[in-house]
């Protein structure tokens, strides 16, 4: 589907129940490469590796394991990430710090070399160009759903590809949110614009999603340019029309993600209009969306928007309570502080039942805009976190 | 048992379950009083009145419904909680403007001034120097248990009591804690000591307990003491064992409302030393404290000390990743970042079984450290908060 590039998948048995658990993407010449990377201070072996790695600005393989985030792992992680990296090269036959390494899973627990080893030879044959479904497979944790999106641009009178694969269902906040993203475009995008590209991306898309308020220590997006298509970006169109693509690429893979969050039921975009600032106006719906009693009355199906209110006035931003209003898609609950009336709570109660429905929070103060995407907070997420390494 | 003042409660018919819902605490003469209050920019009505009337320093009674929050309720709101305290003022003979009022409930929801008007008569015909279980039970909402505690201290020779009740299970964070607390003592204190000595307890203990993170719009501390014992505060010693006493008195009451945490199995205090300043070490106590996957694991009776390093490192403190040790009561499970043994693994798994213990963190990087209660996150806090209004 892109242009030199082919992904595959094995069962290495790092995972207990004998799933796909380890991936590879290869592209057949060397690609200009791009990341962004978790803000957290403790960070996996494999984040430190590609943050280093990254730096040449082109790579040519991706190898990725779930079942364990090879993070707290010290100087054995580090080599651990350095020798799976290596061992990808040689099935590749291609120069080892041309390989980027990513890793998903229990924190603590060191990569089973053995089992990653013996896997690696069976990865490499295993590539295909049609193998990015089971890539995405093998990158799965809690996800309950493979997430893989493509979009194709004219370029320069050329068309090329862009294709991402995505991991993540917890441990998400913006800045980032807990995932794994790996993006591979045939078209050829100069390394610093191509670094410039994949940060205003995530800025629009996974840095705008939250599930439960925590932040993963192995947080990596990565975004691979192979240039294979023939498609070059070179003028200001082209390079706008690839960055609204790549946005609306990743925009869908932050969705699915907050979709497939953990036992999520609903997916609601909080807005916040009318801010004194835009940083007030997203510290707002930060707060809102992160709330556990916001979303475990989203869960209940309550339009409670007193928890909403009660959110917003601890979020931090500049409010006047009195001139607040607040709306659950169309339907009006609050004016200037007060609830509007009981026929707004029953249209508001049938728009609660949806699968997926916004609320707007206009605080009349001023310009500051922004939205979070978020999902309810159910009994199953709970259920989840607690069984999570048992 | 505290000299002078009588409290009492009934039924008004604010709760649907025709439990005591209307409470009262009078004392015989006016009282120096002092109080705090939320730092949410969303304030409910009694908590705009409070703030206006403790500003004469003095006050003699005071009346709290649950039931409904009386927030977000605009001028009405305001009128209902100056007419409560008048028909409190009119049934006991006092001056209106020495009545306090404290509210706590659904926010949004107007209060049933009618239920409130016919029932005020027979509280103030309940008061009795053993009213205190009846009122704690009034002012109760998702509690499952009634706080009450006392202290005796002795003051230049005499005797003097201090006496609290306090409700909260819920949308509880530092600054403050989600809750409503009456304490009322026979002994006499300047006001402006009383203000300070009623911060000072706040801030060693409800600032210190967390159950979800969220911050409620009716928090109140009220702190009357009316002099009946004959027992003065005017030495330094003196006011420093009334302060102990208080300080232990808060705590006890702080402790028993994590304890008592919506859906909560498990009160654990997490304990961070060794970070560069107080301020970093609250900062990473916080962060531990309020995050849910960390919670959920709790639940799960998991030591997954991994989430514990995640949240410490998107604390925004000052930390090494390598220098990170982390207990379960005395039982290391993290050396400078990694794991210690499997043995150790055994051992927390033990301590993690038991309904109250430990966490602590020394990120070996100066003198910072501070404490914070939190409980664990269960499957029944979201069936709680998800049908709460319905």
């Amino acid at each position: 589907m892109v242009k030199g590039f082919r992904a595959g998948a094995v069962a290495a048995g790092l995972k207990k129940t004998g799933d796909l658990d380890l991936g590879m993407i290869y592209s057949s010449v060397p690609a200009a490469a791009a990341g962004v990377f978790t803000t957290n201070r403790v960070q996996a072996a494999p984040v430190v590796l590609c943050r280093e790695r990254i730096r040449s600005g082109l790579c040519q393989a991706i190898i990725a394991n779930s079942g364990s985030a090879n993070c707290c792992t010290g100087e054995k992680g580090m080599a651990d990430a350095e020798a799976t990296a290596r061992a990808a090269a040689r099935s590749l036959g291609i120069s080892g710090d041309s390989v980027l390494v990513a890793s998903t899973g229990v924190i603590g627990a060191p990569l089973a070399m053995d089992c990653i080893d013996s896997a690696v030879p069976l990865l490499a044959g295993s590539l295909s160009g049609d193998g990015w479904p089971d890539f995405a497979r093998s990158v799965m944790t809690t996800d309950t759903v493979p997430k893989t999106a493509t979009r194709h641009v004219s370029v320069g009178g050329k068309s090329c590809s862009i294709m991402a694969v995505a991991k993540g269902a917890g441990m998400i906040r913006p800045d980032m949110a807990t995932m794994l993203c790996f993006v591979c475009t045939d078209a050829a995008v100069e390394q610093g614009m191509l670094s410039q590209m994949l940060r205003a991306a995530c800025d629009t898309s996974f840095n705008r999603i939250t599930i439960d308020g925590d932040t993963s220590t192995n947080d990596t997006v990565l975004l691979l340019a192979n240039g294979r298509s023939g498609a070059r970006i070179e003028t200001r169109p082209d390079a706008e029309r690839f960055q609204k693509a790549l946005n609306e690429l990743l925009g869908e893979l932050a969705r699915m993600i907050v979709k497939d969050g953990e036992g999520a039921t609903k997916l609601v975009e909080v807005a916040v209009t009318g801010a004194k600032t835009a940083f007030d106006a997203r510290k707002v719906a930060d707060a809102v969306a992160e709330s556990s009693l916001v979303k475990t009355a989203l869960f209940g199906e309550d339009a409670n928007w007193g928890r909403i209110m009660a959110a917003a006035g601890r979020s931090g931003a500049e409010l006047d309570p009195d001139r607040v209003c607040i709306w659950f898609d169309s339907v009006q609950m609050v004016a200037d502080g007060r609830a509007v009336s009981p026929d707004a709570e029953t249209r508001a109660a049938e728009i609660i039942r949806q699968q997926e429905f916004s609320i707007t929070i206009d605080l009349q103060l001023g310009d500051g805009a922004a939205s979070v995407l978020t999902c309810d907070f159910s009994v199953e997420y709970v259920r989840i976190n607690a069984d999570y390494r048992s």
